[in-house]
């Protein structure tokens, strides 16, 4: 447990594993400030996602950020013109097959932008649900990224060179499958059912059930023995 | 000198320093692509310094990006309640002392996006104007903390992991004095009677005189025995 007044910014993007990482921080004791970025992903249910969670674990904070990612193009998260993939086989991508769906630089912007906000909030900790065992093709979800990022960190802002922070990015799920995130965020109290991780929902913004962030989650829930609370499109 | 074919994204602020960074760059045969930020900054007149400078040296793109860096607060370059401050005596900051003009994690976030973008292009070459000796006081600024950020950034991306891209921050005018910048760009051919350096322009958008950018651009230019060619306002 951290003291009671200590308070931590967590990068929420109202999927699964944001989720469980705010859960995380707050049974730990952090009082939170949260920060979701609208970045051209194609769908703003995730942001609705994140609004939700914000309010139902009353963080102090929820902070929503827009940034035009879409504007450099090369993912299929940003691009209306690429395909989302589904039904692949292979899920667990390997260093040397970086998915489509991977952003430029997205999670070095992302900590970027949380770190602006730690310095003026005056807040050392930072939260973000990077995960390495269900995307190592991503190369910004490593621990060697994260680790290189704290590092600049410490030598970026006003704050760390006048000895008044010491930045640490908290990863508690990095290591997790997504089995054990599932089954920890439950134990822990984590609310799924307001949750979305679909890359390409229908109409009604029900998740497809095809797409490699569907597939992930719903055999993390299947390894962890429980049930997905949320519902899918019919056509899946 | 590089490669005819090689590429370099430069940021660009439409200040002294970048202009003599991007006039280095061409000079070295980069072919560049600039980067502008509009982050909340006062005063407008520094994107339009940016904009003749990119067109004034055929540039192949010149790029212009958004960032909401005034919602975090905390600088007087962004927060319109903090004075600029004006005729202060001792312009060479010690680490000890970081000015009220250092904007959070401004360098970390620039950086990210000018990664974003040279990962899309296919580039591995970014130019920033960075400067220790007159500003040691922004953190962002000094040797340490660009390498860090290029150690981090060589993680970051797919092209790094895939090893499409080997990042380099350059930084071409880090250890010199604002005489050197000056003489330096002069000898190259830079046009500094485009550039913009005020903190705090006057109605006209011309340059105060006696803010801590316009101090140091008239030292430099004194020390250099060169004449300012920009119109400075009457009441400095």
């Amino acid at each position: 447990m951290c003291s009671e007044t200590q308070k931590a910014i967590v990068l929420l993007s109202g999927g699964l594993d944001s989720a469980t990482v705010l859960g995380i921080a707050q049974k730990t004791g952090f009082r939170c400030y949260c920060m979701t970025f609208r970045y051209g992903q194609r769908h703003a249910i995730e942001i609705e996602a994140a609004k939700r969670i914000a309010a139902v674990n009353s963080v102090i904070e929820h902070r929503l950020i827009d940034l035009d990612l879409a504007q450099f193009g090369g993912s299929a998260l940003t691009d209306h013109d690429l395909d989302v993939p589904k039904n692949r086989q292979n899920l667990e991508n390997s260093d040397s097959e970086i998915p489509i769906t991977y952003v430029p630089a997205r999670n070095t912007i992302f900590l970027s932008y949380a770190l602006a906000w730690a310095e003026v909030l005056g807040i050392s900790d930072i939260f973000i649900g990077v995960n390495m065992t269900d995307y190592s093709g991503y190369p910004d979800c490593r621990a060697e990224f994260i680790e290189a990022f704290q590092n600049m960190a410490n030598l970026a802002t006003a704050a760390a060179v006048e000895g008044k922070a010491k930045y640490k990015i908290h990863t508690p799920i990095i290591k997790m499958s997504k089995a054990e995130i599932i089954k920890h965020g439950t134990a822990i109290g984590v609310d799924y059912s307001i949750t979305h991780s679909c890359y390409a929902p229908d109409a009604k913004g029900r998740p497809c059930g095809q797409c490699d962030s569907c597939k992930l989650r719903l055999k993390g829930f299947a390894e962890a023995d429980l049930t997905d609370p949320v519902e899918y499109s019919n056509d899946s």
